[in-house]
Order: C-alpha cells, then structure tokens, then sequence
C-alpha cells in the first residue's frame, strides 16, 4: 500500500481485526478454513508508526487444497473466470483457483482498508457496510445508524436487523442443501463526508467508487442513493432541496446518496453493491472439455461459500474507505503527515 | 485523445456524423441551440490519416446564454453541483452551467467515441446503445439486433421500438407541460468482442467500463447482464453452461454480461445505464442564499431537457466504444499501428 | 492543463509574456516567423481566476511553411527523428517537422510554465534558468543570483554576463556562416525550495525534473549539483556538512545540488542540462532515399535556428516550474484552493 | 511486478544468479553481510511459467544491524537523506538506514531486471552494464562488447578491461584505509533495439530511462551517446548522417546514443550514468545535534562500501532492462502472452 501518509499509529493487530471480520465464527453459512488468515507487516511501520514509505503486509495462504484441480485442468467451470482466463492466458494462467479470479484477491483489500479506516478516523469520516438483501430476503424497515454500528457483526449473516438475518440464513442454508447457492445486495454508507470532495472529469467520487466496488469478484450492480429507480421519478420528485438549519445548507432528503457531478454534497454517501449467487455449486452443471473439445458434466468440488455476502460486507466497506482516502489526500484534507514526532 | 493507433482513416466529416447524432432532429423533445456543434480537427490527423501524434479536436462552444446566471451566482439549484462545486472550488468555479459539470462534458466523450468506433471497426467489434426505459416506460418485449441497428435513431428517443417510443415521447411531453422532468435507462451492447479481454486486478473490463460511464452527468446505477436480478437467482439458474458448437465454446445463455472476472467471455456486454431525471425544472424548488445564507426559492429558467435520455445514449455507445478500445489495445489485439503507408 | 489549482489569477497578457521571452527580439540569432506566437485562454478561467477545471490554452501554428517538404519525404534529415518516427508510424507521421518531434512542442511548456510561475510565487519559490555555455563559450566566473535575475534577458543568448554573451553570438553567427549549427547548456536554478518535497521510490523529485527535462527535444545530458564532476571527488570532499545558523540547520557547500534521495535539502535545486547542436543545418550532408533505397545528399531548407539554446532556455525554466509545482501539490504546499472568493 | 506477460518461463535460481551479480564474491571491495539475499517467487509463477498475474519475489532483510542507529536518530550523516526525510515526514522515517533511501531499495530493480532480461531475450534485444571510470581512473581504449560480455563480471569492480580494474581496486582500498569514499561512472548499452520504440510527449525513451536510472541512489548525472560533449560540437560534427548498407538504412557513427526524438533510432543505445562518493564515510564530519539545534561531529560506524560502482552495474543493467521492456510491451512488441500452453 503505497502513499499512505506517516505518523499512522498501527500494529498488525489493527489490520488483524478487520481480517477477522471476513470470516464469521457463527459457522454453517460460510467455508471454513482449518488456519485463520494471519497478517504480518512486513514494512512501513516503525516504532508503531507509518514512515511514508510503502507499507508492506503479508497473509500466508497456507491452507491451500489442490486435490482437485485435475478435473478443472481442461474443463471450466462455469460462472468462474476459467474459461476466459485460458484464453487470455494462453492456458497460463493458475487454473487452482486460488490467484487473481478468486475471492482470496479481497483480503488484501481489507487489509488496506484497515489502514483507510485508521486515516479516516482522524478526520472524523465513518464508513459502514450491512448486508440488505440474501437469496431475495430484504431489509424492508429502516434502520438506524445505531442499529447498523451495533448489530451487524453479530449473526453470520452481517445483516442490522436480527429478525432479517434468521430468514437470510435459513435460505442460505437451504440453498446449501440442495447443492445450490445464493446472492444478495449490500450497502455502503459513508457518514461526515465534507462537501465538495472528487475530481470531475475523469475520476469523480462515484466513478472511482464503482470502479473498485466492480474490481470486488461477484459484483454485477453498484448503485448510488435511490440508483435504478431514480429513472422513475419526476425531477420535482428526485432533486434534494436545500435549507438553511441551525446556520448551516442541509437537505431533508438524500436521494441521490450524497454524490452529485462526482463530488460529495455532505450528506451520507449511499451505495448499493448487489452480487450474484456463488458461481461454485455442487449441483451438475454442463461445460465443456477444452481439450478434447466436447460437452462434459461438471460437479464442483472443494469447500465453497453457498453465499459470499457475508465475507463481501467487510470487503465493501474496505473499498469505500480506500477510495475516500484517496480523495481524501487528492484534496488535502488527510494530510501527508499526521502530527509530528521526533525533532 | 492520445493514444490512437497511427494509420487510422478519419475525416472532420466521421466525427461530426457521430456528434449529429447527440442532437434529435425531431424536435420537441430536447432543446435546440441555434448553431449546431462543428467539430474541427486541429492536429494528428495528416494526408486523412492519423499520425500516432494526439488527435486535438475543437467544438467551440460559441452558442452560450448567460443572461440567467446571476440568479443562481449565490444560489444553487437542487440536483446540480453548484453547492458541491462552491464548497470544493471555494467560489472560484464557474457557475454559469456551462463547463465540467455540464452535460456539455459529453460532447468530448462522443468525438474520441468517433474515433474509437472506427478502430473497433477495424477488429470487427460493434458497439450499440439505445433506450430500455424512460418515464417509467419500458421496452418489454425482446428486440433483435437488427431492429436496434435500424430503429434507434429513427425516433427522438432514441428507442428500437417505434410504438414505445411513441408512448416515450408522450410521458416526457407531459412531465415538461407541467414544467418537470423524467429520467430513463440506457442499454450498451459490445458484439463479437472476443474472449480474454481486461486487466483483472484493478483494471478490469466492468470496472473500467462502469468508472467511464459514471463520469456521465445523471449516471445512478450501472448493471451488467441481470444486473440487480442476478443477487435473487440461485447459482444453478444464474450460471451459464458452456457447450461446443461448430467447434467453438459457447454459452447458450448469458446472464452474466459477457464479462466474468473482469475478462470479456466472448458473449455479447450487456450493460444497463439508468439516469436521474433532469436537475433542471422550471417548477419552483426550495433552495438557499449561499451570502445571505437564508432559504429562497428557485425557478430555473433557461434551455433545458425535459430528458438527458435521447442525448445520453451516443454517449453511453461512445463511453463503452473508448474503455473497449483502450483495452484492445492494451492486450495487443488493435495494434499501435494499422497497416503502412510511405516507403 | 489539469490539476491547476482553483483561485489563481491569470490572464492570457500573463501568458504571453512568457512566451515572448521565447524569441529573442535582437535577430540574427534566431529564425523568425513573420506572425508571433499569440496565446488565447480558452476555458478554465473565469472572471479572471482558474475555476479547477482544467485550462485550456491554444498556439494557433499559423505560419507554417510547407514548401520544403517534398523532399524530406523519403529522405530523412540527419539528426532529426525523420527515420526513427517512419519506422514507428510506418509512414503515417506527419514528416514536415511542425509536430511532435518539433521544437514547436516546447510552446505549450511554457504556457504550463507560465502558470507554475504563478502558483510557485505563492509559496515564495522561484525558478531561474540561464545559458552558461555554447559553442565551447562558457561563463567562467561565478554569477550572483542578482545578476541572473537582471541580465539573463539583456541579450539574445540568454547569458548573465554579458561579456561572454557577446562571445557566444560572435561563436553562432561564425558558425551559421558556414551553414553550420552549435549547442550548449542551460543552468536551472530552484531557489526557497523547503527541504523534504519529493516521493521517494519512484517519483524522486529529480527523477521526475530528468525525465520532464529530457523530453525537450534536443537534450544530451542532465546533472544535479556537481553532476559528473561529483565521479571524481572522494565522500570527504563531496558530502556537504551541516551546520546551525541563525536557529536553522543549513550547509555552507551545495555540492549535491539540493536534493539527496529523490528529496529536496532546502539549499537552491541546481541543474545543467546540456543540447546538441542544431540537427538542421545548410550543409551537405549523406541520407538515404526511403523508397529508392540509396545513397543521397540533403541539405535542409527552411527557416532553422543555428542555435537553440537562447530559446531553450524559458522551456527549461518552465520544466523545472512544472514538476515542482506538481510535486508541492502532492506534498499539499501548494492547495488545492488558493484562497476564498464568493461565499 | 505487474504487467509481466504470461508464459515466461522462470525460476527462483533465474532471478537468484542476478541478484548474487549484486555482491563481488572476491571480497575487500564492497561490505559483506553474513548471509546472501535469497529470492523466493511467492505468486504469479505456476509450473514454471509466468501466469499473467503480477509476480511477488520476496527476499528477507535478515541481517539488519541496528546497532548504530540511536547515534544517528538526531545527527543527520552529511549525503544521506536522512535531514530532508526527517522534514518530509516530520521524524517518522525509519532512520536506520535500510528502508528506502538506502541501496538495499536496489535490490528489489535487479529483481525485476531479471524478469526484464529474459523477456528482452525473447525479442533478441541484449543490455549490458560496465564500470568505466572510478575514483579518476578511465577505461580510455574501446572495448569491444565481446569484451565487455566476457570480462565485466571477472573483477571485483565489474570494469571489463583488467588491467584498468587493478588501478581502480588500488583507487578503492586507498580511499578506503583513510576512512574515505569514490564515485564513479556506469555504461549501459542496449543492442539490438529496432528502430521506433518511445512514445514522444511526453514518455520518450531517454526521459523514461533517466527517470529510473535517477531513481538509484547516488546517481548526478545522466548522458546519451557524446552527452555532454555534443553541447561542444557543430552539427555538421555530431549529426549520424545515414546510408543504405545490405539493403538496410544504417549509420556509420552513433554520436547520439541510439534516441532521437524520444524514439529509438535502431543503433545502439549507450548511456553514461555518473554516481557520487558513498555518503557515509568513517572520517570526521560536521553536523548538528537536531534535537539540541547545535554542531556536533559525526563519524559514520558500520558497513559501509567505500565505493558503491561494482553493486551499481547490475542495478543500471536492471533499470535499462525494465524500462525497454515496458516500452516494447507498449509497442507491441513484446506480446502480453508468449507462446502457447494447454489447450
């Protein structure tokens, strides 16, 4: 993670925590791995503190199963990157499943998000991520911030509301049963965002913002504020009027999720990140053999989540943060060294 | 626009057939200006070819009315960026609606789309884009590609179906009569891309794809394939199966998109575009006095869309036709140079 | 030119005046061209501040001379990037000499520069260029910054002492006699510079101020400080020691030339940046026809410098400005916003 | 190292024989650490081809002594960069010495190089690095580069005339028993290199290469072909005119180092690289106290190279390497994916 500013305060602790959130204890919904991911900084950190140089930081993926890669050698499956990735490739790409295409390639998302948030913190900004939809279960009823900071971590399924979150994990575990899998949508919120943050023309706050939430394997929507259905409404409708409270421009309403001409308005950035079902199902699917080049079966083996929004919440919640630091610096508003030390 | 390949056939006349095309001819709908935008090319086209130099290209913005302007000067309008804009430009940015938060940024976007068309013409890639769905109104049943090469352009709203177009035009009709405005969604295709395109980790093809077209002024959601639906699909019905056919891997569904793990699968790029309706309304909106900081009320007057969807949607086909050449290029399949001239 | 920060003041007069300082207006040095070169601000810049976008500047090149090109066609010119450029471009690049390749590409330089000049006053740094050699005429003795400053202008090779000035037009106009052309070297000078501006690893500061520098057509060599001459002294006589003055840690040496490890030390940056002769001279000298594939002799018409250096340096003047205004921005020296103006 | 094309084959012992070219086996010259930087390829490498996802090599900094290091925490070693970092990062830079201002950041280039070198192979492009002057003493007599190839790496100081080598040992261990330190200059040769490779405006091949040869530590100066002395010559003198020899254009001289025009011209490409005296010398020198603001005297303890050339010729090779294949990759040249392998 390059162009993190000094005087960071951090320990392989800090960045621990936010790894473990990945992985939820609850069991049952999500694959298990015998080792817990483990995080050392390598470099960067000096006497606790970040030193401007890049902070280097290293999870040993250990626990690597490559019983059964054999089958998947010549026969893609599908719904994964396999097939387009030995054209790209030229069949050199790692067809194990472990690299690039895999849902590994978000730990160290949130292992700089870890970092973002920290820096974050010091400006006051505040990000949150919360599962609102599994296998078409929703949250329907409003949440409250306070709700969404203190339940989300406690059911597997990473969902605010308790009641929402039994249901979300009966049909996962459902779903599981039948060999099959699920998808869901989470949101992301970003709270105490000044206005007036973003660059127009080319790499305005949303654009940015989608492009890493895209990079996240599995996304197939990202959405900001009322998203899809704001092509519904009538201007009069949609527009968040302004008013003067308490000496200050406000709006009542924040229905277009606090991003307007790539800048941030002040209000709450609101995204909506939606998934699609876990492409690794044990159910028979039809794909080919590229060698032999005729129609085969397909079962995928191995252990694989019936649902990944559990371990996407903290990894949307890394993105969003990683992109307002970067916006955040561009503006000048995190400074490149925080306080002073030695001298 | 650095970066195009030397040796590419283009004339003033091929980028302004594409700006055309930003403006319906059938009136009504979208506001007029009375001079139409004429693009010139200043430099790096040489003897009607380009050189590999940067191709400068100039559309002079002679036709600007800033009579209402100081109206809004301490005044923003709801759903604009004047607030965000004041706050992060300190005052200093220009408030006239006429610059990098207007809907006028596009008109760049659609004259390096020119150029882009032209060199995915060249590897016999095909970009389309037409509207799905504005008012509320949507197109329901399945269109062929023929028809959307046919009939887009043949209506102001730019729709493949003539009669939902009709019904189109009547809804955005109605909302201006009562001095309001309507938003819609735009669907881009990409045909016979072949397998293998895009830079996973962080330059990935929807990433990239998404980050442009979020850069368009009113963008609220972006969706590939299903989209928002794939997250209530059950891995064994979202999946596409592959099979050989004629000696070729295929995919008799695609609900993916035709891009999975940031790489183009060879399938057709289906990508849902959905805009806000139009900041700009005649009705009168709450807003504040950013001197007096007291609350006021506004009428935006002026030349204004009931609906950016008409115009949006040469824009969308450009955003799509820029991010796929740019990539082509970048994995070597449109080369830096087409064909050879002297010597 | 994008990332000028919001606030600054500027008008094309600011502009043009540096570009004037391009064409020494004592004659017989340098070509002429029967219309100066006449800058127009374009858009970024309103009511007479740059408003954040990006500002666009235009040069119109409108007395081009077309006349001699036929035969440079197929016969690349000796010294010039005639040959390499049709074999990259295969033909396509424009081979009259007014493009890429030309001296001509330093104009926009220093329309950027023009800028940088004024966002450096700000944060009091100050940028100085000057001839200290041409044709084997050097400055011998040592100049003050004063002198720099006042009489670097006074004469048509840009040299602070004008006894030697004298020499080195006497040195130009023997060698344009004989149809003949001479180099030199540029001294930049980057004074007030606070110590600590830079990124190390991979974007020290004089990587960055090389690589601008080295982009000016033209350029054979680059050295901070005492540059080569540094090869040949041992640590001991080369490391400048520290020492405390007035409260403030200074050195009495600046051997290095003001930056050690990619970071400015807060002593003057000093630069030598040395050009070869003119490639263009009315000499006979051996090419080669392209088509035919032989043996030929050119001699290059035209309008041609004997010597570029009198209007190399305000480009190298404005390269150092430009990279040191980037990176003080980077740093956030220099904000993103200079001060407030509505609101 | 991202952007590696995929299917290059490549081992730990590929990049392991690279790295060990770092460290003259023939002892007194250069310091010594107890244990060998060892390589390991952590990812990107799969049954000994390169994937196409970025490649991670890892060597461990074991044999860090520390234990000089609270002397230095507030007296800032005169030539290093250990005052102007403290500025930058307000006191949180690691001040041991061996993070990014130090040599050790070489070492991660000569990896990288070792990459780069096999990919040049491919393409039959060929780099070569050789010490040409150290402490004042020159090799003065052409050396072929049969020469060059066999000798460079049979002497402690990498200089592939041997008796020349033995005058520059003797230079070495003389500045060395009197605490002191030299400099020297480097010779980096490309062969083979077709004619166009660069992108003009603004990343030419000499302003790319200079950026990254800048980036080594030490470095002053930087020169194409005659450098420096092309300022001191006519044109008629320095221009390479051309002529047509077995049916190819070529040219009998190479005065300008095989870059014209940012593109290179098909001869040879030939650079000087200029690096000062080491910095840290056991002899006496002035410095201040930071944290009392008083003089103090300094006498720099530890392992310190009395001249830092032998290591720095594989690191010139490696930077010269790395930055001709980005640049062949941007052409095309090299192609993203080399042969073929399953399927």
């Amino acid at each position: 993670m390059d162009g993190c500013p000094a005087g960071l305060q951090i320990s392989d602790d800090d960045v621990q925590k936010d790894l473990d959130r990945r992985v939820p204890r609850e069991g049952g919904i999500v694959s298990t791995r015998t080792e817990a991911d483990k995080v050392e900084i390598l470099s960067g950190v000096f006497e606790g503190y970040t030193t401007g140089a890049p902070v280097c930081m290293l999870v040993w993926n250990r626990d690597v199963d490559d019983s059964s890669y054999m089958e998947i050698r010549y026969k893609p499956r599908p719904g994964h990157a396999d097939y387009p990735a030995s054209q790209r490739y030229k069949g050199f790409n790692d067809f194990r499943g472990g690299g690039i295409f895999s849902g590994r390639s978000t730990v160290p998302l949130v292992m700089a998000g870890a970092l973002a948030r920290r820096l974050l913190e010091k400006v006051q900004v505040e990000v949150l991520a919360h599962t609102i939809e599994i296998a078409g279960v929703k949250v329907e009823s409003d949440l409250s911030l306070d709700e969404i900071r203190r339940l989300t971590y406690t059911n597997s399924v990473r969902c605010a509301s308790s009641s929402v979150a039994k249901r979300m994990e009966a049909a996962i575990v459902e779903a599981a049963g039948e060999g099959d899998s699920v998808g869901g949508v989470v949101e992301g919120l970003a709270l105490n965002l000044q206005a007036g943050v973003g660059e127009p023309l080319y790499d305005s706050l949303d654009a940015d913002l989608a492009k890493l939430l895209f990079n996240i394997p599995g996304v197939k929507s990202v959405e900001f504020g009322l998203g899809l259905e704001s092509a519904r409404l009538r201007g009069s409708s949609f527009n968040d009027e302004y008013t003067v409270q308490s000496g200050r421009v406000t709006s009542p309403t924040n229905r277009v999720g606090g991003i307007i001409g790539g800048l941030s308005t002040g209000q709450p950035v609101r995204i909506h990140v939606a998934f699609r079902p876990t492409s690794s199902i044990a159910k028979a699917q039809k794909t080919v053999n590229l060698k032999r080049m005729e129609d085969e079966i397909i079962e995928v083996k191995g252990r694989h989540d019936p649902c990944i929004i559990p371990k996407a919440v903290p990894v949307v919640e890394a993105c969003i943060g990683i992109v307002l630091t970067d916006h955040l610096i561009r503006v000048g508003i995190i400074p490149k060294v925080l306080g002073n030390r030695r001298v």
